[in-house]
């Protein structure tokens, strides 16, 4: 596929993050007014409250954009999707007839303040990347078992907390927690010491389910991406995940970006997951392929200094896609609403470099890492965490944008504390 | 505290569920009816929408009442909970002057249709009932290790899923799943054939906050309290659970009772937790006794059977109250809204008899447990599940009404399994 030329010009810049490919849905504001829907097209977020207004945009069921969440729409359903994307293709076309009328309604990105693009139902966090599950299980077992025994039938996963999630830009503040190193007998109350990133995609539902769906049907039933950053604090997860998992090591924020880039605009880099090393049951083989082919980059900043990209990686390498994560999550005959968010899993690649957290990136703190200006094992207070992802077409990019966010440091004393 | 006398005759009934001094609060509908508030007294419920529309109820932010959830009286704050207490009270008490136009809005229970009485924003079990993770531990490690490292000094939970909570009275249907039998190479996908409950109290936040509370801070801001079934396939929970803890496994359903009984009701009944094995950190420690004595039974009847109580157990056997639970879900940072659920933990007591799940009371299925016509491992079809609980006043009964399931068949073959 081809750029698709817009009258919008800053839209068709080659390595541009929003040519009309993409039209990814976000949640806007100026200062002083309301936040409602809008779309990003070049260097411009176009007011899809305003052009509903306006008559410009008139779908089944109006008005669905004139609130500050994208559920709406979701909850119109697949058909609705594919009729605003293309009434949203036709108006911002080279030679649209509209053009005038739409063009008032353009605001500037920079003047535009982003928030949450959707309100999330319930979040749900995976492990289905290989190399990452590869390199924890080498840490904390051994390399000769690094997997689980399950670990390549399902796409392993766990219920996170979706009151934490925020977008690009909210400072993130460490978190206290209960700690306890193997040298000392009683657990402490302090600071996390071991405050991380994970690299993730997170693909939003948005179509209800009752009952378990197959793989093609969950496809099916996904709007969109984003990129996530599933904020972790190692030595608070160490005390408390087993039997039942990780719980408050997740729960300080994680970290969405503001777009929500559609399927529909990722359709063409659509790839497989990589071959089975033991065959899938039935129920979770993908009928095509369902991954995308998603180019990945981190880059840390510490407080004044400057931005060293720590890691790069991509899509493709996770092993489990989100349709067959969103097939496995129904299988017990879990209702799935619109406005949950599945995150992928840490995606890292097969080299150092492509490592998605700093766990691995620092292997456990045992290999600090060199950064401009300093060295890191674990993020530090003031440090800037910055994702960034895009697929290449030919003659553009579908961009996400910007998902970051700065550690802060924690607070003095939390309620309670008794200190 | 003795027994509130209403001019409600049913409600002074020594051995009802809903003197005076309950006033739990429910949503509820007749055919053909939108559901709205009420609260029981005595066999009837009343309707606090028409008692709303009729100005015998005046609160602040009103309307509150004529919607299918408590959600908006929760946000309203501890001092409206207050007030709508104190004016019930006034309203049906012996003597009230309000009497004859009261009474026109009571609709007896048994013409009443009870739903979720609120919307559960998130849900989160924890693991707090020492006697349980005792069994369990002995069961699958060692009853000389049966702890966790972690257990006597977090309440260790995990994010359940709010998306399966239903109301007392909705059919439970098996689900399908991952299973892996030790003696198998490879997992098959299958209907559960360990399919259990699990005997909690569900706490109900009414207080959203942002960052860590205390355990004061924390028993305040509940709301009030229902019965809770964790349904459990146990055979998919052994094999997904490693390393990220229960997911599919309890993600089928998990029931309430219809009535939150408020935290006010519950306040005579107040009893501390178990003496400490080892000391809490400070954060953790209670500044007041913040369990309740309530005490719980489980009914089974099977198909065409007749009930065998299978379980008797008190609410004060855990090791951890909910304030606790609640303000250890907080130290990371993570913030809780009104409505969000949380399940006790499993409540077993010290004895066989005492035992809060067919894993336990059948010790694995090694124990086939006797009940009236036959014997269980785990739950069979058709098995209808009843759960009670009461808190024992002078001359009344704090009730919780019933929190009831039926086991109906597993589909013959879900969407994609390959069958």
């Amino acid at each position: 596929m081809a750029l698709l030329r817009s009258w919008v010009e800053s839209a068709n810049a080659p390595e541009g993050s929003f040519p009309l490919n993409n039209l990814p849905y976000g949640v806007f504001s100026r200062p002083g007014e309301e936040p409602r829907c809008g779309v990003a097209i070049g260097d411009f977020v176009l007011d899809l409250a305003a052009c509903e207004d306006a008559g410009l945009v008139d779908l089944p069921g109006a008005p669905l954009l004139d609130v500050p969440f994208w559920n709406e729409v979701m909850e119109a359903g697949p058909e609705v999707w594919a009729q605003l994307r293309a009434r949203l293709t036709a108006l911002l076309a080279e030679g649209a007839a509209e053009r005038d009328e739409v063009a008032r309604h353009l605001v500037p990105l920079a003047e535009a303040e982003m928030h949450l693009p959707f309100l999330v139902a319930e979040y749900t966090d995976f492990y289905a990347g290989k190399h990452h599950a590869f390199n924890v299980g080498s840490m904390f077992r051994d390399p000769a078992n690094a997997l689980p025994p399950n670990w390549l039938h399902i796409p392993i996963g766990y219920n996170g907390r979706a009151s934490s999630i925020v977008v690009s830009g909210e400072d993130v503040r460490r978190p206290w927690g209960q700690l306890k190193s193997p040298e000392h007998q009683m657990p402490i109350f302090a600071p996390s010491r071991r405050f991380d990133f994970e690299l993730e995609m997170g693909a939003v539902v948005g179509t209800p389910s009752e009952g378990m769906v197959s793989v093609a049907e969950a496809d099916r039933m996904i709007f969109g991406y984003v990129l996530l950053n599933d904020w972790s604090a190692r030595d608070i997860q160490a005390w408390e995940y087993q039997p039942l998992g990780p719980f408050q090591a997740k729960a300080t924020a994680t970290t969405i970006s503001p777009w929500i880039v559609t399927a529909a605009a990722l359709e063409p880099f659509r790839v497989s997951t990589p071959e089975r090393e033991v065959p899938l049951l039935p129920h979770l083989q993908e009928p095509g392929p369902m991954l995308y082919d998603i180019q990945l980059e981190v880059g840390l900043t510490p407080k004044g200094g400057t931005e060293t990209i720590i890691s790069r990686t991509n899509y493709r390498e996770m092993y489990y896609s989100a349709a067959q994560q969103l097939c496995h999550h129904t299988t017990s005959g879990c209702p799935m609403s619109a406005g949950d968010l599945l995150g992928s899993g840490t995606i890292s690649g097969p080299q150092r470099e492509n490592r998605g957290s700093m766990l691995e990136l620092s292997w456990g703190g045992k290999e600090p890492m060199e950064i401009a200006g300093g060295t890191r094992s674990f993020l530090e207070d003031g440090d800037l965490l910055v994702m960034r992802g895009f697929a290449q077409g030919a003659g553009y990019r579908i961009g996400f944008g910007d998902c970051a966010g700065r550690v802060i440091p924690a607070h003095a004393a939390p309620a309670g504390a008794g200190r």
